[in-house]
């Protein structure tokens, strides 16, 4: 057992302390380390029955869930929201707990309802890992941030990172806001007056409204993918407009630190967030970040399922 | 192979003898067993390819049958009505053909159509289990009840269950009936009129239409789902009468045997077939029967094919 | 290292010589032997990840490769385009892409646009093999119709082989032509004018408008599927019309060669492209077609997965 680990779920970066945080990327390092010398596959979760439970539509981090799964030698089951018991009268803790009586030992969930997962270990003896709430948070894909922050620069402390977009509706902002300041970096979020909200100094973060004022001091950009299908109201007067002041363009890399590190979550709308060259350009490690998701998520249901043994040992 | 098991079809438990639904039952218990002392993975199905195709939806029959042939080592294959060769025009028959010759040595099928499980063994070489056909049988659903049944009271013999709701509709009744029967206990319809239908006392069973009045003498009530999706006519007044006449309460509870034991074969809907208080209290175990679904349908697999494999060297 | 075999990726049949078409056909045979004597799982490709990139509905082709990987002990992974992030405005290229960077060695691309899966291999380093593109190719149906119809006369060289049906919209038929004229079979398209392309003739088969004109002198006979979900155009008077002119019925085959094969790439319609009787009759290999499937994909995967480790080897 790591000794800096006890945690059966993993619901946020919140409630991890900096040494949770860094044992998690110093196993996802590990795992990457083996994969590079052949090691891919491991059966240190044999006989460990994982469950996607999907309530939002999402391929690439349940694909990415599944695939670490799989790695560590465990099953996997999906549950998906269409056509399930959902469908037919059943609460959402009662499709959960029949799920967990089939045998799985750890659910993976995404919910757009914030807290859903929080919610799911006060019914549940499994171990619960949160792929995304609401606007809550999403932290292996903070994690996965962290990691790739970490792998290309040496460190996270003293770092400027700058969050660019919708703070407001992102769950991924969240989770890099609360790994980057307790692994000691300097956090700004940068966006439109209207997808900043007033309470986000509360988390010791700079606000800007203007990229261009923040460019030439920042390490690392983080840009927020603007999110179509999630707005509904009216929060900027139109892409061209928020292409042409936050958007990330080779012009504005001229201008930045000469090593600048340009990440983003994905999907990215190639124009808007950032142009085609600087998706595809020396600064970005848009697909760093996708290959290091694969690390952190064997890394976090390896850790996950050290603590369940532990607590079924010690019951 | 077990004496008193040959058959490579599980269609319903109408076609069971004592003998072989205690066959089954008694597997099932051993798996369990096994898995108590942490043998949860066999390698009995290593090589055999199984095919759930499934024509109706379903994801919790669906994902138990899952996890039973992978428990076994079976690799699996799903085959789901929606975007199929069907949309293109295939007949069902030669769908399932079609996936047969693909080296598929099992299909686990669910239809709308009553007889179809008993349609394919027609035209496939392959063994059959029915995971519920039109307002026929679902055999493994009876056999997990049996199984909680057993495990719970030691014997099925002499025992009185009561099977409470929609009777008409309902192929769990059915698969109930005739194992609850063949085991020696006594059944009990209970439920509307318009919801039973006559016929039934040809089965053996006894028919109330008064939940109340058969309180008493039951030391087993499974109450069945209202399936709102499945009922077109208007059968009973409101959902609000059901559940005063039928629904089973912590007030009914009371009035009942001491240890009278709740199951339900779930999805439950809260507050029309039970109130929350009863389906979370003690009598319920509506979550062992889920668990104990998952070895049912493993010792359920695993004699289909001791069956297959004998039938195939005896060829 | 197979010395006739070096290529990465298997686009289409217009592209392979004939000795790689034969060496592809070689290891078929190979693995349907081996799994004739009970060897049916390898683990040829443990530790190698396939992904099914599948933008157009399929199951049974989707399903094929997905046991055929799995016999080879390959991780496989579905990507569909439904719920993908594509819908989130990702474009195509990029959502490959990062499947890619999850860990994915092959990727199996089903697209409705013709050249799919050429444009993929510029963009991905891993190995690309079409399931079917537009109305290009689908190499592997070729394929399994070439070792269906070499096992059954044990050659191909010297046969004439007719298609018969829609030319014009049909990747099977190109497949099926360039293969067959490869490895030296006399080729003839058959059908309504309104459905065979004119520059078909440039690839040297011959064409016939009527069935009855040529059945005394084919082989083989290769009954297309008429695909009334892809004709938006009205090709030929009636579906009646059609059959009477060019579907295969007991009375034709009587004036056919005595050993003719009956093959169809399913799913069929009963009735249009040949009568039921005729299916299920003594000329139709229409199900080994779907058994051979299995291993000529097999062997395909496998011959990809060498060439793909030689270049890595040689980088």
């Amino acid at each position: 057992m790591k000794s800096t680990w006890s945690r059966r779920h993993v619901l946020g970066l919140e409630d991890l302390s900096a040494a949770e945080i860094t044992t998690i990327l110093d196993e996802a390092a590990r795992f990457k380390e083996m994969a590079r010398h052949g090691e891919a596959r491991h059966s240190l979760l044999k006989g460990v029955t994982i469950c996607n439970l999907f309530f939002e539509p999402s391929t690439r981090t349940k694909t990415s869930f599944n695939l670490a799964a799989r790695r560590l030698g465990a099953d996997t089951v999906d549950f998906t929201a269409a056509a399930s018991s959902l469908s037919k009268g059943e609460t959402f803790i009662d499709t959960a707990r029949n799920i967990e009586a089939m045998g799985v030992d750890h659910m993976v969930v995404r919910h757009s309802t914030s807290g859903t997962p929080f919610l799911l270990t006060k019914h549940l003896g499994t171990g619960v890992v949160n792929a995304g709430d609401g606007t809550h948070e999403h932290p292996t894909q903070g994690l996965l941030d962290l990691f790739t922050i970490r792998e290309q620069r040496g460190r996270i402390e003293g770092l400027t990172v700058a969050l660019v977009g919708d703070i407001l509706h992102s769950r991924v902002a969240r989770s890099n806001i609360w790994g980057l300041k307790k692994l000691g970096a300097k956090v700004i979020v940068c966006g439109p007056a209207t997808l900043i909200p007033a309470e986000i100094r509360q988390l010791g973060v700079e606000v800007s409204y203007r990229l261009d004022e923040i460019l030439e001091q920042t390490d690392v950009i983080n840009l927020l993918r603007i999110q179509f299908e999630r707005q509904r109201g009216a929060f900027f007067p139109s892409i061209y407009e928020y292409a042409q002041f936050y958007g990330m363009t080779s012009e504005r890399i001229a201008r930045a630190k000469s090593d600048v590190l340009i990440l983003a979550p994905g999907p990215i709308n190639r124009g808007v967030e950032l142009t085609p060259d600087v998706a595809d350009g020396p600064h970005s490690v848009i697909l760093d970040q996708v290959t290091n998701g694969l690390f952190v998520r064997m890394a976090t249901l390896y850790l996950m399922q050290l603590a369940r043994e532990q607590a079924l040992t010690s019951t």
